[in-house]
């Protein structure tokens, strides 16, 4: 029995029925720090690693980037990447960089065949998105596009309406990640899982962020988010959980959902 | 941090903040074999034992009964005993009494003292629902007014009524229990315990059935249910878990939901 759906990379579908597929972040400043979290991060197996290059001092140095994610690549052995910039409009860190020169570290990226997916904001204007979706096609690297609000958890219907958007625009694959001021909140955003189900076709990741969200980070899976961000050696967003107590939880919701 | 109401009893406050409160249920059919269920059951020291007196063979026979939940008061020691007839209409077990005899037997065993809440449906006749009201009052054994529903899910609304009426009828604790068609239903059922409880006052104990359902036994009483029925020696109804699986789920819960 599935929940969610497979993400399918370039000559592989992701976790083979495993759902949810588990991501850890790596928000390290530099180098040292990011071989650091990598070791941690490796040896909790998680099925994906996310590189939040907007927390990397380097990122205004193209071929710096490209160096460092080859490093990333080659210690994460078999384990997919994604790379990602989050911007400080969706709760990233502030970087000197203009979108032009964002969107140049991510071409050089994808095009040297380290990664595995890419993270790109729906909020972007729509030549930069349109550049992304052209830069997936050409490279082979699935889009990832995001949506996330800090603030507040909009209505159901708001946030289907983002995942739409997100397909009709290009997207491989769609996320959202928004604010619960209540628990009421939270089934706001597994409901809105639910019904872009039945809305688009593409993958979906979604989830609730802070303390009350991390039920969604828990058990969104059984409403449809193919994948669930835990903490690595620090999070990248709030209400993140250890991935053991992740495996726990999942394994016993399974068997529960399986033996009725 | 509480996120589910306490359940008072006769001279204390079930669970002294601890939530939610776990019920195993009996569902033997002769003394014998709810004897061998004790054993299991308070071995596993839940908050509360129900039993489900429509599975019991001897239901006919008052002093059998009072005999029975006599022997059962002393092997649970402490923990607190809920009584129930389930009737076929909700659930229950088929028995050849009609409602006068069946109120007899519950007046019989709330007055003997060996029990601490006792169950009746809201679907009685009111009459019959007055006459319990009454017996709560009179006994000081306080009444959970219930509500299944083993064919689907009403509207959020449909159940916030419910639980309203339950209220206005005069109990002391307000229970539903939906037969969920989809994940969505699941969702149906945990937004009208967060609306049951701006609409009324009474600790409310809810719960969505059958395999989707598990997933609201193992974290409904974040969104405010006060109980949770887990596997005894046999299920008293379908999805309960086994509480093991549930201890370990709600510490993480609490962990995730405390911490950020």
């Amino acid at each position: 029995m599935s929940f969610s759906r497979p993400i399918k990379l370039k000559g592989q579908v992701l976790g083979g029925g495993k759902e949810p597929l588990v991501c850890m972040p790596l928000v390290g400043c530099d180098e040292d720090t990011i071989f650091r979290e990598m070791a941690l991060v490796v040896s909790k197996m998680p099925d994906l690693i996310e590189w939040r290059v907007d927390f990397f001092i380097g990122i205004g140095d193209v071929e710096r980037v490209v160096a460092l994610v080859q490093r990333i690549r080659a210690l994460a052995g078999g384990i997919p990447l994604i790379f990602t910039r989050r911007s400080i409009r969706e709760g990233g860190t502030p970087i000197a960089l203009d979108e032009d020169q964002v969107f140049a570290v991510y071409a050089a990226v994808c095009r040297s065949g380290c990664v595995d997916l890419f993270d790109y904001e729906l909020s972007s204007e729509p030549r930069h998105f349109a550049q992304a979706v052209a830069l997936a096609e050409q490279t082979g690297v699935p889009l990832i596009a995001s949506y996330h609000n800090f603030q507040e958890t909009p209505s159901a219907q708001d946030i289907v309406a983002k995942l739409v958007a997100m397909e009709r625009a290009g997207a491989d694959i769609a996320k959202v990640a928004v604010m619960p001021k209540s628990l009421r909140d939270v089934l706001t955003l597994l409901e809105a899982t639910q019904d872009g189900m039945q809305a688009i076709s593409l993958p979906i990741i979604s989830m609730s962020m802070g303390g009350y969200g991390s039920l969604s980070r828990l058990f969104g899976w059984a409403f449809g988010s193919s994948v669930t961000f835990v903490v690595g050696e620090n999070s990248s967003a709030p209400g993140q959980v250890p991935i053991e107590d992740l495996k726990v939880v999942v394994d016993i919701l399974h068997r529960s959902l399986r033996d009725k």
